[in-house]
């Protein structure tokens, strides 16, 4: 039987969404154990009964947001995330999901779960909504590592190609650089150089993507540095929350935009849907032995259940033995 | 007499949009005198009055888009941009203003008009607007200069320093270092070595900004190296230019939506205008010496109207000579 471990005190809306989902997600998978991790007083007054499927491990600490990674992961060995790692590398669970401290999360992942033989460092990927696809894209890293090299981006973009393959079952996934240009002589050497490795390789190499088409790409994955990263992923953040915050203040400046609110209510409703992180679930973090799974830090109750859902898919499609294979045959 | 300099075959919408602003700019400044750079014959052809303050310079070729920069400067010697560059070292005119090429425009700059003595890297800054200020924000370096060390980061901050104070009449600039965290203890090393140098310097440096907070921000320059700049600028870029096709499509639905779209008109239009660079004008490429003015690639004739008023501006202000002040009190 599949064991979701589950660190249920981590992000900004737990542990309460996070219960909650695992509550309805374990009445509706009777054949998934779920493991939640974390303080279990708090966590059984969350639990109004009797649901066989669920286990609670107490946790007596939690990492926080603000928490140096490295040293958090070293200290707080009581910890939600900390006692989680463990357990999945005594392979008492299936995968480890947490919404918690993205920098923990990779530390706990490379200090206790370890690497996959022949990657020298984990990378974090998003998976984004593009309105040129109906799947999901790629992108990574996200910033597990700050500084990289380019046999570090060439294995991103070859774990990302086994994920499109075994999770979303792309045949031939189309990889693309994110760049400043087209051309194939941009940016630094770092993407000077990865550019003629990602050519040379087996891998569907499509060429430089640059930032301003990424919300509209129809290729599946974009690598780059983990630096880079950061900035392209929260700049995205930066301008959705600012046109969110626009347009609530357009619709509700006065009666008669409220009026106009209404009047295009559904049609921006489908446009945020699918430009929505919530319906994507949760991201691997690729290049670790087993499965560790980030949910976003603002997942609520129906992110945190979708999170679930996907951490299902990839334990079913047995995602680490995928990528461990596809690694071997390089 | 002030002289701009104006290469009018550089830009999605040159000459026409360029040449026109350009009349209603003479007509109305006769206290100016405009040098146009271009086919004369195209440009006289545009022009349907005499007009005693502009001056058509002819010039034969015309520097594209995707031309290579360095090589374009080299060969095209009688490109609009080339001639206009050579009369600005000159002396014959007070700045040169272009949308073409960025890169060659830099070029241009760097190998015609030169550097200003103790400046490694000329900067590409954007002003950008904030919903948070009534005031642009400048970032720096945009691109160009793909790579950069401790000291061009020192050098950006210190340049827009000097221009904030002496264009927009800031007295104390607040100067941050965008980067992955808020923590000083962030980044890769080029980051958390500018972060102490800024520390240490005389500038009123307020610490890191992540790039979620740049179209909110409430300081006056953020920093950054071109690689980085490139992208976080692309990435606003396509984000805004999505969040404008959706908004269409979404107002243009059915009636229903069109007749909301009516109601919330003049709401979204102050806030479109509040983002627009239109009203921005054109930015200077820092570090050089004389004055190169860069008009975003896709103005139109209200953009380049605006471009020229702020090149009179920065003219007036004594921009350069106030430049080579600040860096030699260093």
């Amino acid at each position: 039987m599949i064991n979701i471990g589950f660190d249920v005190f981590g992000g900004d809306n737990s542990p309460n969404a996070a219960v909650a989902a695992a509550v309805k997600f374990a009445k509706e998978n009777g054949d998934v154990k779920i493991t939640l991790y974390g303080k279990e007083a708090i966590i059984n007054d969350l639990i109004s009964e009797e649901i066989s499927n669920i286990e609670i491990v107490n946790a007596t600490e939690k990492i926080e947001g603000n928490d140096e990674p490295t040293i958090a992961i070293r200290r707080k060995k009581d910890s939600s995330m900390v006692i989680g790692a463990n357990a999945l590398k005594n392979c008492e669970v299936d995968c480890l999901l947490s919404a918690g401290n993205t920098g923990a999360l990779v530390a706990a992942g490379v200090f206790i779960v370890r690497r996959i033989k022949g990657i020298d460092r984990p990378a974090l990927p998003g998976l984004m909504p593009s309105t040129n696809r109906n799947k999901p894209v790629m992108l990574l890293d996200l910033g597990a590592n700050i500084e990289a090299k380019e046999e570090h981006l060439m294995q991103y973009a070859k774990m990302a190609n086994i994920y499109m393959q075994s999770i979303l079952q792309v045949k031939e996934p189309e990889v693309g650089l994110l760049n400043i240009g087209a051309e194939e002589n941009k940016g630094t050497d770092l993407y000077k150089n990865t550019y003629q490795n990602l050519s040379a390789s087996e891998l569907k190499f499509v060429g430089n993507i640059e930032a301003r088409d990424i919300l509209t790409t129809k290729h599946d994955i974009i690598v780059m540095d983990g630096f880079t990263g950061n900035m392209v992923l929260k700049t995205l953040e930066g301008s959705i929350a600012l046109f969110n915050d626009t347009l609530k203040s357009v619709f509700l400046a006065n009666i008669k935009t409220k009026i106009g609110a209404l009047l295009v209510k559904s049609r921006l409703k489908s446009f945020k849907e699918n430009m929505d992180y919530k319906e994507i679930g949760a991201t691997p973090i690729l290049g670790l032995n087993k499965l560790v799974l980030k949910a976003h830090g603002s997942s609520d109750e129906r992110a945190f259940y979708s999170a679930l859902k996907s951490a299902k898919v990839m334990i079913e499609a047995d995602l680490i033995n995928e990528m461990k294979r596809g690694l071997e045959n390089e």
